[in-house]
Order: structure tokens, then sequence, then C-alpha cells
């Protein structure tokens, strides 16, 4: 598949505001932010789309949106509240081409979600 | 924890349009649909919210994101593309305290989410 920008984040080519990093996700702060708070977490593993991950992909699926909500708790606004969104492919309005989960927080979301 | 409206459609005890099941996850259309598509995938398992689910859920989670995926293969417009979201607590706009992914779908989903 294609390299995309998140690839250069993660191979430290091009600056990101990196928030958390473990052996298989990282994440970093929108730099075209749509709340207070807006982080990205992505799976270092280059997924194109949630269409392109396997039933093997699951668990670090999971784990990616259990790294959002674990960042949250350690940030202090978890209680308070949070929505993550992924986008697919044009309807849904994915922009990069590597599956990753919006963390959107610090003010009230509304309904419908875009 | 308390009982929800959703424990009572697993239990078939109030009626949904159920479009897909299995042994860990339940999926049903939104009663308002904020898209042409709107279904929501739960897990069978109460889990009140994000900020609930343990490490030992993360399998069950990606089990939960690759239903939705799968479905939306299945109905012929995962290409096209959906929008998948899920809100926890008040901020993130979360109205049944068991966790839930919205996938939205049929129109050109925008931004911000919300």
């Amino acid at each position: 598949m294609a390299d995309t920008i998140f690839d250069r984040i993660i191979r430290r080519e091009i600056p990101a505001d990196i928030v958390y990093e473990d052996d298989a996700i990282l994440a970093f702060r929108d730099i075209a932010p749509a709340a207070p708070v807006h982080v990205l977490f992505i799976p270092k593993k280059p997924i194109a789309t949630l269409n392109d991950a396997t039933d093997a992909d699951a668990a670090l699926i999971g784990k990616l949106v259990l790294a959002a909500t674990r960042w949250a708790k350690a940030q202090g606004f978890a209680d308070k509240g949070y929505r993550l969104v992924t986008n697919c492919n044009q309807d849904g309005g994915q922009t990069v081409f590597h599956i990753h989960v919006h963390l959107l927080a610090g003010r009230q979301m509304h309904w419908p979600p875009g």
C-alpha cells in the first residue's frame, strides 16, 4: 500500500504533537482540531481502511480503542466524556488511508455526528 | 449495573429491527436514524461505558468493530464508505449506558462529527 503521512509521523520524518506511544500504537494531536481535545490514535501497522482489517486484527483494533480510553482517563476528562470516531472511505470522510480513531473531548459533542 | 433498554432488546422483551447477531454481538437499527443507514452494534455483555471496558475486553471491542465492517461489506456500501461513532458519558452524548458502536452510511458524512 502507499505510504501515508501517518507512516512518516511513525518514522519521525515529519513532526507531530505525540501524546502516547507503545509498541503497537501511536497517538498525536490532530492539526485541525474539531474540539478542545482532538487526538488521533493509530496502529503502527499500516492498515488502509477499516475494510482492510482482518479477524487477525481484532485484538489490535480493541487495543487501539482501549488506548484512547486509557489516555482519556489519564488526562482526567473520561468521566465528563468524549467521542470516538473512525471514518471509512469517501462517504465516511476518510482523508488519510491509514486507520485512525479520532478522540474528541473538552466540549459537548452534538448529534448527528456529522 | 442498571438494566438498560439494550439488555431488554437482547432478551427480546422489546422489539427492535435486528440486522445481525452472533454469540457475543447484536446489531439493530437506530430508532432515530441520523443517516439512511444507522445501525447500533452492541456486545451482549453489559459494559456501561468505554471507561468500564478492561484489557480483558479488548478482543470483544475489536470483534464489535469488525462485525460492523463485515456487515457494511455484506450490505454493499463498504467501498463507498461509512462512519463509526462511540459516545462516552455526557460530553460524548451517550444516552444508553451499554456500550454501542453507531454505524452511519448512505450519505456523505460531514465534519466536524457533531
